[in-house]
Parts: C-alpha cells; structure tokens; sequence
C-alpha cells in the first residue's frame, strides 16, 4: 500500500507530516510513504529519526497552497503545488491513496479535477466521524457542498452507507436525514424532497433526526447539505471547547475545587481522547474516483498517523468502487425521480 | 401589567403553569395574570396556594391542542382552545402578553393569524438566547421559518438588534450571520445574498461567523434561517447533556472518581444552572404585532416564571414598536433591494 502524502498542508507542516509519516511506517509494514513537498526541508525533518528508510521516499513539489488562498487562482497557477503533485501521484498509479492536511477546497478541487468522480456520482462529500455516547456516526456532507438537490442527499445517504458498512463494518447501518424534528412531514424543501427518495433507497432509512437526538448513538449516517454540516461540525467543536472551559473555571471557583480538579484531571483527559479529533485522523472525500482523505489544518502528528490509516482502509477496501456500484444500482431503483446524470451548469 | 399564560401547553401543564404563575404574582407585584384553559383543573391546582388572589384570573377554554396535531388542523377545528383564547385576549386589549408552552408551531401561526405582523415585518422569527463563555447571545431565526429569502435574514438581524438594544441593554449589539468561515465570501447562495444587505444596514454588523466561534460570546446577535437555527439549538442542547453524561461516566470510572465527582458536584450545578434552558424561560416571536413569548414543551415553574418575566419586559419596552419603527427605517434606506412589502404566495 503506497500513500502520497502532502508534506507540507496544515499548520504545523512539515515537522507533523514528517513525524507522523515515520510514525506510520514504524507501526504499519505493509505502508510505504512518498512525501510531497520541498525536498530539502522534508529532508531536514527525517534526518534525525529512524524509519525503515525504503519505505519513506520524497517527491519534491516547488510551490504550497496557503490556507487563505482562492481555489479557483491556486489551482490555475499553482501548478507544481504539494497538493496537485500528491494528487498526481494517484492519477498515474504511483500511490493508491492522498492526504492532505492542507487547504481542504483546494484538496477538494484538484481531486474532482484530476481523478474526476465515481461513476455515477452527481458530488462528491466529505464524511465526517463525529463521537458520541454510543461511538461515532458518519455525518455526510460535512462540507463540501454548500447548496445542494434532494438527489444529492440521495447520494450522501448512499456514500455514507457504503462507507459505514465497509469501513466501520456495520452490515445494515441506520441512516437518518438530519431535520427539525422526527416527523416525516418536518424539514425544509430541500429534506422534505430528500425523505421521499431516502424511503425509496435500499438502506436502512429510520427517518429524520432531530438535532438533539445526534449525540445519542442512534443513528449511524446522519445526512445533510455541507452547509449545515460544516456548522454542525463547528458548532460541536466550539461548543466543547466552550463546556470543558466553563467546567474547569466552575471547578476552580470551588473552594474543594483544586482538590477536585486533580482527581477529575484524568476523567477529563480520558473524555477529550474519546472525542478527540486527532483519534479519526481525517474524513474521507466520498464520490472521487480514488482515495482522498482531508485532514484537519491543525492535525498533530498523531492525526496525520491516524488519517494515513483511514486512508490505507479505504484504498484496500475499494470503497470507491463500492460507492459506484451503489449508486449504479440504485439508478435502475429509481431512474425517472433522480437525475444523476445530470450536471450542473456550476 | 397583565399577561395572558397558556396554562394547558407544555408537557407538565396545567401542574407546572399554575405553579409557576403563582410564584410570580407572589414575586413581582405589578405582574397579573390571566390562566387560560379547563377552568376545574386549573382551580384545583390553585385551591392547594397561597397568593393575593386579585392578580390571578381564570379564562376557560374547553379545548386543548395536543403537541403531535398538525397546525392547519389545529387552528381551523379548535376554535375554543387555551391557546386561541389566550391570543384573543391580547387581540381584544384584556392581556398585554401572551406565553405559551404549548405547540410552538400552532402559537406561532395563531398569533400571527389573530395579531398580525409589526408594520413592515415580511416574517416573524423566534429569537433564542444561548449561553456562550461571556454571558449569552441571541440566535435568530430559532425555527421559525425553514425556508427563507435573503431580505428575510436582513429583517431577522433587524429584529435582533432591537431586541439586544431594548431587553440586553446593549447600545451596539454585534451582528454576525452565521456562515462556514469568516470570510466575506464565504457561505451558500442565501448567506452570500443576505451578506450584503447586512453590510449595507444600519447595524454593528461584524461579519460572518464560523460555527466553532459562535460560543466564544464575541457576537451578541447571530442571525440565520429557522432551520439551521434549530438544528444549532437542538444539537448544542443535544451536545451539552451528551457530554455532562460522558464526563460523569469517565469520573465514576476512575478509582478516586466517587470522592472526585461528590467534590465536583457543585461545579457541575453551577455549570447547569448558567446554561439552564429554565433560565431564559422563552423565546419571544419577534415581528408580531404584540407581545408572544414561546416556551419549551418540557418547561418546569421556574421556566414559565422567567417566561412570565420575559414577557412582562417586552411588554412593558414595547419592543414590538421599537422593531417596526426599525424595519421602516430601512425600508428607505435599502428600499428596491429589499421586498420588504412583497407578500409570499405560500
């Protein structure tokens, strides 16, 4: 299994990537690296650490896409950029999977552009792990489609599913439409539109879900536009941040409280590893013809080990291809309502 | 002060309502009320107390709406509910207020059918107070309206900042749309619409605002579209007890956890009690014609005093005048790109 790695995307490029890289190759034999990126600083960084050396090779690219960059103006000029060369990688079969940790609409963009996507698939999404009280759900889109067509909500529904059960080997994952409320008659246009096709689809469909219920474990593909997913997602992650930090200030308040604070203190590091984003590494892009996984921008070593494996998964389990028969069968299921075919004028 | 209360709405009613109704005539004294509902069941609870019984009025209503009934049905068949009562009470001059636990959905349509909206007002929205890190904000639209026009956020975000400026006292609230970046650019085809109203009114509008910075308390008032605004409520509503409950396992689980969580405690109570929903007590339906504060299903006493109280101060500032003397302020100011005039055909 061969990774192309973009070395120098996140924040904290290129000494995570690189640690993270030797992390990887230390734990897994059957992953080899190739790092993209400006051979010599990627170099500085691997020569004070021992890996198996022919499992880590270096493939320099000139240029890095900044995170506050324009997609449309990196990718026309940035042509010798570490996300374009990784990507690159895969389209020639040189590496059967990418991550990037980097500017993830580039990513998005230079993916869709070069591997094109799955056959049969209108947009390709990102599907995102979320933890909670039960273990973590697949949200989809999480994203990368800000408007989008209840047939598009078909397709997430369909990707996430694959994705679940592939993946996270769930032989019939529960899918849900996120909405306001339970009742099928609930949503806006666009989920009420979604229902009628999910109810058709051949996946377990248990209805709409009410934001208060997604932490409950009840659902294991959650489906919605990438608009209101990115807000699910961020809204979650502040809002932890938020808790945990009026916690620690009410236990400080306490005059028992540093007393308490110390006995919690591994209750709260055991908390944060559970929920800890670094622990899913990254989130699939779902739909592209191949394997992309998009890393947080402020990933740690350990997320960039972590997504690195999410990728391996992916690759060797083809759920790309399992993505494309899905969608293929459920053209013949129902043919006339989902216009799959169709591309937008976009 | 005379406020008309719903006393059948809401899970626990009519036991909660007439409870709560009489802790506060026994605690404000320029507050009287008017209990709306089965005349026999609400003297029975109120037989039991003590309170100066010249503030506390019966109104029956023989019929009350169930939560799971549909509106349309709801409002056509029960002409003679607590809820319709209690509205025509405000539309008649006998109450200046009116609060519901009740089906948030029938209260709305209800008062807006009976009251209509403030002069100018396109649509009503529910405006949320949420708790963040520096004391709480307001979220609007809460769920109102699903579907929305981009003229709809800049009316919400209008409504807000009256509401922040006359209850909050804030002189120059923040305004922030909510969106998946801070960037200008950033969001879908509604939020980049509604971006520029917004920049264009007369209001400290801060920009967009990224999910995970909407709990920092850097923005007073965060306007978007009813459905996302209840997927943000439900889900950090949903968040919020998921992780008490994860963090409260991972204490048991320790070996110093009992002595560790009786220590913490307190800091646990504290913490609930700053982000009780029972704190905010309801969320006023800003643009109606009147004064309409909707309450949770699940409200306790304490919820329909601090919704009593709610309703007492926009009352008493008549925020409803403050809105429609707001709205027709920008309707010169913007008056061709916003059809605030234009009635839709829904």
């Amino acid at each position: 299994m061969r990774i192309a790695l973009d070395a120098m995307g996140g924040d904290h490029a290129p000494a995570v990537n690189v640690e993270g890289a030797v992390e990887t190759v230390n734990e897994f034999d059957h992953i080899e690296l190739i790092l993209v990126g400006d051979e010599s600083l990627i170099r500085r960084e691997l020569d004070s650490k021992r890996y198996p050396l022919n499992r880590i090779a270096i493939r320099h690219a000139s240029q890095v896409v900044r995170m506050d960059e324009s997609p449309s103006v990196a990718i026309r000029k940035k042509k010798d950029s570490s996300i374009r060369r990784a990507v690159e990688l895969v389209r020639a079969g040189e590496a059967d999977a990418f991550v990037s940790a980097g500017h993830s609409g580039v990513a998005m963009a230079t993916a869709l552009f070069l591997l094109g996507t799955s056959k049969g698939v209108d947009r390709p999404a990102i599907a995102a792990m979320m933890p909670t009280l039960k273990g973590p759900f697949v949200l989809i889109d999480a994203g990368a489609n800000v408007d989008c067509r209840p047939e598009n909500l078909l397709q997430f529904a369909l990707m996430g599913n694959a994705y679940c059960r592939s993946i996270l080997e769930k032989p019939k994952p529960k899918v849900a439409l996120l909405s306001i409320g339970e009742e099928d008659t609930k949503g806006n246009e666009l989920t009420k539109e979604a229902f009628k096709f999910l109810k058709e689809a051949d996946i377990n469909f248990t209805g709409n879900i009410d934001g208060k219920d997604i932490f409950t474990g009840n659902a294991d593909v959650i489906v919605c536009d990438g608009f209101i997913g990115n807000v699910v997602l961020k809204t979650s992650e502040g809002l932890a941040d938020a808790i945990i930090k009026m916690l620690k200030r009410e236990i400080i308040d306490l005059t028992t409280g540093r007393v308490g604070y110390l006995l919690m203190k591994p209750a709260l590091k055991n908390f944060k590893k559970k929920t800890d984003y670094d622990e899913y590494g990254g989130a699939p892009l779902l739909g592209i013809n191949g394997t992309c996984i998009i890393s947080h921008g402020r990933s740690t070593a350990k997320a960039i080990r972590n997504a690195i494996r999410v990728a391996s998964d992916f690759s060797e389990k083809k759920v790309y291809e399992i993505i494309a028969s899905e969608i293929e069968k459920h053209k013949t299921v129902i043919p006339t309502q989902v216009g799959i075919q169709r591309k937008d004028k976009e």
